[in-house]
């Protein structure tokens, strides 16, 4: 075991959102940040405070809302503009009072970007840096610099960039992080130029060398980070040979979203410095959330998980028939790199043999439900596994798996049945197009029977429903859809492609995640519909009953 | 320029289809080796022969149908069997009959699968790797040999992994690929193995040492390649490293499509080697093309192209907003690695500038249509950049493109106009889903209203649409839907989400491909159905109007 530490740094809620097509709410963040700290990453960068008001609320609502066991906030920002004194400029008055622990600040490194993008001088770019690390230390803050482009500087002049970085150290930085921005650089480049930093800044001999040149080496503990983009689909490769070459904090995303090609993917690098290189950086346990952690955030973001990701990808350790297949069933190792247990993932021989999730006890204790019998939750467990196997995933939709749950008891009295619906979509001629659905329910021994239009099918049926239900229920009005996703599985017809709904809800003051599906996009869209619907009125009877309860007793 | 000359070598169509997803038609994979051959690649390994039908067919096809300029077709197979010569072995003789004229066999160099898989000696395992090559050069074909799991086993047993290599080269193998075929390898790794390989087995000095064992240096002059996979997520740099450390044979994927993880994906192993490395592999025009060449194959596979994808992927060169685009506008390489032009890929500052095809003319004349003028042709340029912008794509719909075109000729009367048509899904208690549609459309001054079931929307739009206009077009009863194709598109609401739907369809002769895109899923698939049986209705009335003309002047 390597004893030497190296910090995790995830960039996913701040970098990672800058990729194309990646977009958390609020919510969706501060769950991601429990997660990743259950993870065990070092730090979680939040957001750019003053680059949208989200990032803001994020700060606010992560101080109050975030019991966090190990992990830093950090919140992102640029050194003071030319000109100005830290203290009087605005952006980083914001930074601060985002009122984070950790504050990462990014500067430039290279010189055609001071001269063409800034528009300012050399010296006063290293006077923006030295002073702005030194004015956020002054307020008590942990300052990680961002070296921006500092690979390119490099190239284009040593000298400079060096000085960049020794400003940031000057100013007090407790790490100074090296970034490849334009992701151009080859795992060699990284190589040598994390060494000749090593050497010429640092004072760190590599071969019993002395210093090579005439920089005064300052504080040798400052912590050397790396920070790598995948333009050259390299990233994970630079990061791992600047560890090799020292750099001990490494920043990067989870699924390796990002601006572009995205960063570092942290679902790689971590496993690979971890199984491969010796480091110690989470615990065995915590390793072995890897893959889960992975698909939490893939669907909060409402990407598909790219089944062929290393390590965590549905197909990383699945073997298509054959001569594989027979190896692997003599030996486990012989067609994979490691064992996937390590990482949370499994082996896949046939495909009938997915495994469903094991913690069906924990959940009902979770949701406070009790009198199901082991037999019981063991059938909920089945049911998983077959619904999974169709195409549901419950990772993420919890209030789908309490209601399988409730469900199974024998007492259970749902809200309403579905007997019939009906969607329809129409082109007329002059008219354009026209969506209408009827809902037909049973509620005891009644039958409601409603029709609506909509902008679309779903919304169609949504509005028949409340109109089948709202009369009993007028709760209801406080139920909204927050969100509705749409997902094409994999398949290998399109016309049996199979597709997952999945459908976030609100009554205002909880949130809840429902999912459907079907080959028919009409069923899937019900089945997470209807679930929602009476996840909602079940839990919300039993809160109103509570109150009531309470206030009775008062 | 480095002069040194690299073979690429592309497995596409046979490892990349071991990946779980990945299937191509028999027509499929005869395009995309055209394309892989315009290209210039070296190597087009087309399938196995023996492992199923459809690869027979392949080379069979190959053989007579496809004219290749550069590229030569291998066929894949494994050494003999233990105990056997290969002039009797069924495998080898299937792979001899697939008459091409590169064969790949890869055989054992790790013994723990010699002892624990193969269930042989270690000797007789060289033997089969020995007289297996031997005998597929004598009967005049190019041999490559593939060493399964070459780096593991080299760390296990370098000697006898070594010794395997040699039974190769005196067989006679013209190629010897070092295969991370578990892809657990670090890049550091296979750089250290390579360079043992070059000094202990083909006695090149790397430091101006001699040979530092007693193996016999064989002939010098073999090529060595290397085949990484992508398990630590460092297959593209593992490739590079190994080209650093003297192979000159490159093996991967288009888009990186293969087992597990995938291949080392060409897309981005070839731009890194050619523009960064200084290898000359192909021309700067068909360089140009490698964007292109990758969406090609992934619409042809129905996978999504992975928008953040290295080099070639839509977001690869994006940028988002503020200071990045600022930066962008005033320095075109301060935020990108290279210039995308060079892979023919695009900077992409707004979403507003997609840029469209600039082909139009070339493909009027390739579709053999005349009496457009210039500015008819940059309208259809222009509609085609609104489509695609609305979610269309034309690369592999080429019968809508036609259809575009022929659409905007003065004279042009369709076979059929659309007037309404409605689809309807309904869910009946006890008595299942349901389906039916019905078409209303107008052919000369006649409208034809009829209604259809179907076991799904659209499958019932199409039997209503026959059944409207096939008394009219009895010729419609050659028509039919081969594949059917549906993508949800990246969207940031999911209820606003684009929808593509691509129809593949034949007449038994020719097949034609037509393209569909709406935030409704009827939409997009009846506009996509109502082009394929347009585009065949035109087509069919010529070509059965050429053959009378034909037989009347004969």
């Amino acid at each position: 075991m390597n004893k030497r530490q190296i910090q995790i740094f995830d960039t996913t809620l701040r970098d990672g959102t800058q990729g194309e097509g990646v977009s958390f709410s609020c919510d969706d963040k501060l769950r991601i940040a429990r997660r990743l700290d259950e993870f065990g990453v070092d730090y979680i960068e939040g957001g750019w405070p003053g680059s949208n008001p989200k990032d803001m609320e994020f700060f606010d609502r992560a101080q109050r809302e975030l019991k966090l066991r190990h992990a830093r906030i950090a919140a992102f920002g640029s050194t003071c503009r030319a000109g100005l004194d830290p203290a009087d400029d605005p952006q980083i008055q914001l930074l601060i009072s985002a009122n984070t622990p950790v504050v990462t600040i990014f500067g430039k490194s290279w010189d055609l970007h001071v001269r063409e993008v800034l528009r300012t001088s050399m010296e006063e770019n290293l006077r923006m840096i030295r002073e702005s690390v030194r004015y956020i230390k002054s307020q008590g803050r942990e300052v990680i610099y961002d070296a921006e482009h500092f690979f390119d500087g490099y190239k284009a002049n040593p000298e400079y960039a060096l000085a960049t970085l020794q400003a940031a150290i000057l100013g007090g930085a407790d790490v100074v992080v090296l970034c490849d921005t334009n992701g151009g650089c080859l795992p060699w480049e990284i190589g040598q130029i994390v060494d000749a930093v090593r050497r010429d800044l640092l004072g760190h001999s590599l071969d019993g060398d002395e210093p090579s040149n005439g920089h005064q080496p300052p504080a040798a503990d400052v912590v050397l980070g790396i920070h790598a983009h995948n333009d050259s689909e390299t990233a994970v490769a630079n990061t791992l040979e600047a560890v090799r070459r020292g750099c001990t904090h490494v920043q990067g995303t989870v699924n390796g979203y990002g601006e572009r090609c995205g960063n570092a993917n942290l679902m790689s690098v971590i496993p690979n410095l971890q199984l491969k290189m010796g480091y110690e950086l989470v615990s065995p346990e915590q390793l072995a959330q890897l893959t889960e952690l992975s698909r939490f955030v893939s669907e909060l973001a409402n990407l598909s998980p790219d089944t062929h990701q290393p390590f965590v990808g549905a197909s990383a350790f699945a073997h298509k028939g054959g001569t594989h297949v027979n190896a692997v069933v003599k030996h486990a190792m012989s067609y994979q790199h490691i064992d996937p247990a390590l990482v949370g993932n499994e082996t896949r021989v046939l495909v009938s043999e997915l495994s469903g999730k094991d913690n069906i006890a924990v959940k009902r204790r979770e949701f406070g439900l009790d009198g199901l019998s082991r037999e019981e939750e063991r059938q909920v467990l089945r049911q998983i596994k077959e619904l999974e196997n169709a195409g549901f995933a419950f990772e993420s939709a919890e209030a789908s798996v309490e209601l399988l749950l409730r469900r199974t008891r024998t007492d259970y009295t749902p809200p309403f049945e579905l007997i019939d619906y009906t969607a329809t979509v129409e082109h007329r001629a002059g008219r354009g197009m026209f969506s209408e659905a009827t809902v037909k329910v049973r509620v005891g021994d009644k039958i409601f029977h409603e029709v609506a239009e909509g902008n679309g099918p779903v919304n169609a049926m949504n509005r028949a429903l409340r109109k089948a239900i709202q009369q009993l229920y007028p709760r209801l009005q406080h139920h909204h859809l927050k969100d509705y996703k749409v997902r094409i599985l994999d398949s290998e017809s399109g016309t049996a492609a199979k597709v997952r709904v999945l459908i976030d809800s609100t009554d205002g003051e909880r949130s809840w995640s429902t999912v459907g599906a079907s080959t028919n996009i009409i069923e899937a869209s019900w089945i997470a519909l209807a679930d929602s619907v009476e996840y909602f009125l079940l839990t919300d009877a039993e809160r109103q009953a509570r109150q009531q309860e309470g206030a009775v007793t008062a």
